[in-house]
């Protein structure tokens, strides 16, 4: 086993959820880093939403995954072999590992991370592509001021909610929308939220409108469908919409529900806008070192949902379409 | 008949495209203008796609039009009793006159027009609320650059018309798309367009890619529907939209058809944004200056579809959503 790289090949594009026989788990040798790579041994795997879009064919923001092709997915691990000056054998690192035990990439592709900052699952939630994301996206897209009232769905997912966090810390009331009492307890009782909707259980539109008695004036949407309709019949004069994801349909075999009340665009002179965070990569330092800050000094909350065997990955992932997850999921595959 | 004001006054709120029963027309003396009031008689009524939503229940950008209310409508008129200083007996004015022979407002609510800078009907179109719109929707929301391709649905009519002629002034690759060949000729072959795409006869998303090879940067919208996720699907990076209407949606007797393509937003970190014209009220001269410039110097042509005679109003309101009309939709209502 030591000698064995195993990974998770795509195998057939999904129709709706993926299934196991969407995969192949196959076993190679573990590489030997040729000039300027390095070989990192995978210890946590990032589980998200935009894994599924991947797995698509079909033009998006990056190529889909190929047929046959590992499994992309972000991961942190350790070097256990470098022919790259600025890496060492035992440095923790970040890069794009892939669905694998085993990651032998340019040494331009990882990245060093700092684990007295955080916990290493952290650093692919708070302080990885979640937390880039929530950080610019909120700020950069959102804008939201002091004062406004700020929305995000998917509230207690691995976005959502550092969104409401970093706009609690901006002094904006925060509603966050999630499914079951225990995330929206957590939301307002362990995040600071001052209020959250259970959309399992509350007519949505009507919560938000009681929570948001002057209107939204950022909405972040992780989740479309019913959700973003909701806001958007709830939404102020000169209201943001930050498009993130739209996890309720990406699974969906008919075609994407479009959200009705757009037209509360025009009403509300509003805007809707999508945003992708590879185009912050150059300001990562920046969010970095604000939201480590923050966690430093306690005012924001990192949490983890790891799940524990590599083998687990295709029932794994489907925990962020069931909303089983709390917290960023991640998947673990090696003891550091 | 000299002494009569005759008035179209909301009676209904119709289901679906309106129809005469919705209308009452009453008739009643003249008015005679109090302090500060004018009294103007209506030559010409605006016929706009927005009088639609006016008719309907419900909080919009202005409140609706009240049962048994005389139609909101805009109009170009000239006065004929004044006691306010700033008007005198034989001015041109525009302003709120309703569906009505005569208007007695405040004088604060009239607008002097120029005659010399365009013929009356055209300060109701493209020196009125359309031009305005398409002025600040364009340039404002829109923000095209030189070399940017522009796309406008409605492009015959009077938001379109002017949207597509701003932005070739502006040094973009402009693309119409509008119902029927005479329409789609006009915008290439009088109007200077780069291509047109038939609605009726064209699959508009086929011929928005063939006549978009880049992408859309701008896309002007007054249709919604499947035009709207026809352009959605064409994006270029960074694209712009601006949701100036869907007329397309405004006699839905159904829920209105939400923009399926929506998270081609998020893929080409792209903008949704809606505009209403009112807010721009305090730089309409600044439009009306550069419009009417353009207009002297040839370079931008206005057309307006006069129909005369104030009984037909409920009729001629309905060639707005045949698309029967071709440019800007005026009722003639009296001689000058």
């Amino acid at each position: 086993m030591t000698d064995a790289n195993r990974q998770f090949r795509l195998a057939a594009r999904p129709v709706g959820l993926p299934t196991r026989d969407d995969w192949t788990l196959t076993c190679e040798p573990i590489p030997e880093p040729g000039e300027g790579e390095v070989l990192a041994r995978t210890l946590y795997l990032s589980l998200d939403p935009a894994m599924r879009g991947w797995m698509n064919e079909g033009k998006s923001y990056i190529p889909p995954v190929g047929l046959g092709e590992v499994m992309r997915a972000g991961g942190v691990g350790r070097v256990v072999a470098s022919r790259h000056p600025d890496f060492a054998v035992g440095d923790a690192v970040s890069g794009g590992f892939g669905v694998q035990q085993y990651a032998c990439l340019p040494g331009a592709q990882f990245t060093h991370v700092d684990p007295r900052l955080a916990p290493l699952p952290t650093h692919l939630g708070t302080l990885g592509m979640p937390g880039m994301t929530a950080y610019f996206g909120l700020l950069e897209v959102g804008r939201p001021l002091p004062g406004n009232t700020v929305v995000v769905s998917g509230a207690a997912g691995a976005v959502g909610s550092v969104v409401g966090q970093i706009a609690k810390l901006k002094g904006c009331r925060v509603v966050g929308v999630a499914g079951g009492a225990d995330k929206t307890r957590y939301l307002v009782d362990e995040l600071g939220f001052d209020a959250a909707v259970d959309y399992k259980t509350e007519d949505v539109r009507a919560a938000l409108r009681r929570a948001c008695p002057s209107g939204i004036d950022v909405f972040f949407d992780n989740v479309g469908g019913d959700i973003l309709d909701a806001a958007l019949a709830t939404l102020a004069r000169h209201a943001r919409i930050v498009i993130c994801g739209a996890i309720s349909q990406y699974n969906n075999t008919t075609a994407v529900r479009g959200p009705q009340n757009y037209l509360s665009l025009l009403v509300n002179r509003a805007r809707m806008e999508g945003m992708v965070v590879f185009d912050y990569a150059s300001r990562y330092g920046e969010a970095v070192r604000d939201l480590s800050a923050w966690m430093a000094a306690g005012q924001l909350i990192a949490r983890e949902h790891v799940v524990d065997g590599f083998e687990s990955f295709p029932e794994t992932l489907l925990k962020l379409f069931s909303g089983e997850n709390f917290g960023k999921l991640v998947l673990k595959v090696a003891e550091d």
